[in-house]
């Protein structure tokens, strides 16, 4: 499969979302860079974590859904998801006056629920497994449009422009770590930088023990996990990338790393203790790689780092963190 | 007695910490703005826990200590503090090449005492109710420098620099709202309303159980507790602010007012939880009056809220808050 988008596509959105999203900041530290090794080393991380809805997921679904025909927004769309997907649709749907369905399991927690409700959407409850099922007989009787949250061109062209902003506030960088899940976060940052950066390397950082897309790129075949993995990242627990992604990925990435559990801990809690912003476990996935110098910089390198978003239940990373 | 320092004093501390502190960056929410009911108020947070050691103690540190002769300089400073400014005075000493020493209580929390060894001083541990006479001790047998956390004019006119910056940012605002301990950082800001701000109303916000400087204000005497105050917001807890702070904020201050425990943690919550930056508990407390809608503004006012600082035992913040 050749790629469906293109740098274009991103440099479009990023017109398009103006003023409609939130510019976020970059935020940077001089203990981060002096850590680990890499000398004069510089890391900037995109807080996407300021973002509307909390992550960086409001770029790609505004973007998508303000793409639909008049048909289409009067029928409204809908996605299965308990996470940032979901919040993110729900506010992009409202602003742009087009009715959003969200199925979502049973055992979402409570906190999801209601932000997805307060921002206008219909919830449509359900066992975990019939999430599929429940959102295929809902598309046949209604005539909504499924909007995926990343097997899907505009969403990926949307999600893009985090890394497209990047560009335009700090310049051409060296490197650009991005955390993966399903794909569309790091497909379109990656075709940004192709177009924006051309010499900039994109690498792809997932928890270790969720690591299919790393297993997918290297293959050139997307490999499914057979079980949920339990990374506390829980962002990234998706079991497969979508075929869209991984053509883009193949083509545009240029390696892919993993993080440990007991990382990803640690970094959370530097940026939480040292930098006084709140990242959620999956925005710290990208930067553990720098943080622990795992995979060490030349010397006067500049990184950027995506951070996805902010959104955690905060007892519960105390709990399991700062404990 | 007549105010000691001038708004020309905080413009030269300004120019003189130029490019030495973070130009930290300001924030704002449009969740803040639409609550409480003040139809499109505009609130700017001027966020001093991204400030080098995490507060803006180190603006006004800097200041006092790149001033001193230098014979002064070679002899060293010394004050006694357990948190932000011991760290503030630290890093500043450090950074002009100044010997310093910090008396601290045997009780400190050990991430404090490790945080100001780590930016070179030297710890004088101390029964907590003789730290003045070790101090006393140490400056009649070293000669050093006594740099006083808040009754100190280069000490005042340095903090005065958070508010410099915010007007620099976004012109002038209707309110500008201050946490006030002893008296430092709110004479200060107070001073650069008076320059760069002249119909800003200037309110001083402290805790309803350390109010003393409420009294002292209105009463225009200083009024001592005679009893430590157990507010969770620790910065605040001193139990009268200094001759100095008491001059400038009769004349510079407009209004002074509380915040109650209860207050001071939902506000807490909220900017952790939505804003997604922490701030500690001494933060919250000058926003305080804003989130909960008790000080209502004007329609369309503009109020800047000085966020003073991030460091906080987020373990115990999770256990007294986020339980």
């Amino acid at each position: 499969m050749e790629p469906t988008v293109t740098p274009t596509d991103v440099a479009a959105a990023a017109q398009r979302l103006a003023g409609i999203v939130h510019h976020t900041p970059v935020m940077h530290s001089r203990t981060l860079n002096n850590l680990a090794g890499s000398p004069g080393r510089a890391i900037y991380l995109k807080c996407e974590n300021f973002q509307r809805v909390g992550a960086f997921k409001f770029r790609g679904a505004y973007n998508a859904v303000s793409q639909l025909s008049p048909a289409e927004k009067q029928a409204g769309v809908i996605t299965h998801s308990s996470g940032n997907h979901a919040q993110g649709l729900a506010l992009a749907a409202r602003l742009l006056g087009v009715p959003a369905t969200i199925v979502m399991p049973h055992n979402a927690p409570l906190i999801k629920r209601r932000a997805t409700q307060g921002y206008g959407a219909t919830i449509v409850p359900c066992d975990a497994l019939e999430r599929e099922a429940v959102t295929a007989q809902l598309i046949a009787a209604q005539g909504y449009t499924l909007i995926h949250p990343y097997d899907n061109d505009q969403i990926i062209a949307g999600q893009g422009t985090a890394a497209w902003e990047l560009f335009d506030e700090i310049g051409e960088l060296d490197f650009l770590f991005v955390p993966v899940g399903g794909g569309g976060l790091i497909s379109g940052c990656a075709l940004a930088a192709a177009a924006r950066s051309p010499r900039c390397q994109v690498v792809g950082v997932e928890p270790a023990i969720a690591a299919d897309a790393n297993q997918s790129w290297r293959e050139g075949a997307i490999h499914t996990l057979d079980y949920v993995p339990q990374t506390m990242a829980d962002g990234l627990r998706t079991r497969f990338i979508g075929q869209r992604n991984l053509a883009i990925m193949r083509r545009y990435v240029h390696d892919m790393t993993t993080a440990s559990e007991a990382d990803i801990a640690a970094t959370l809690r530097f940026v939480w203790e040292r930098m006084k912003i709140i990242i959620e476990p999956s925005s710290a996935v990208a930067l553990a790689p720098l943080y622990t110098g795992q995979y060490p910089l030349p010397a006067g390198a500049r990184a950027g780092v995506i951070i996805s978003g902010g959104n955690v239940d905060i007892a519960h990373v105390q709990s399991t963190i700062f404990n």
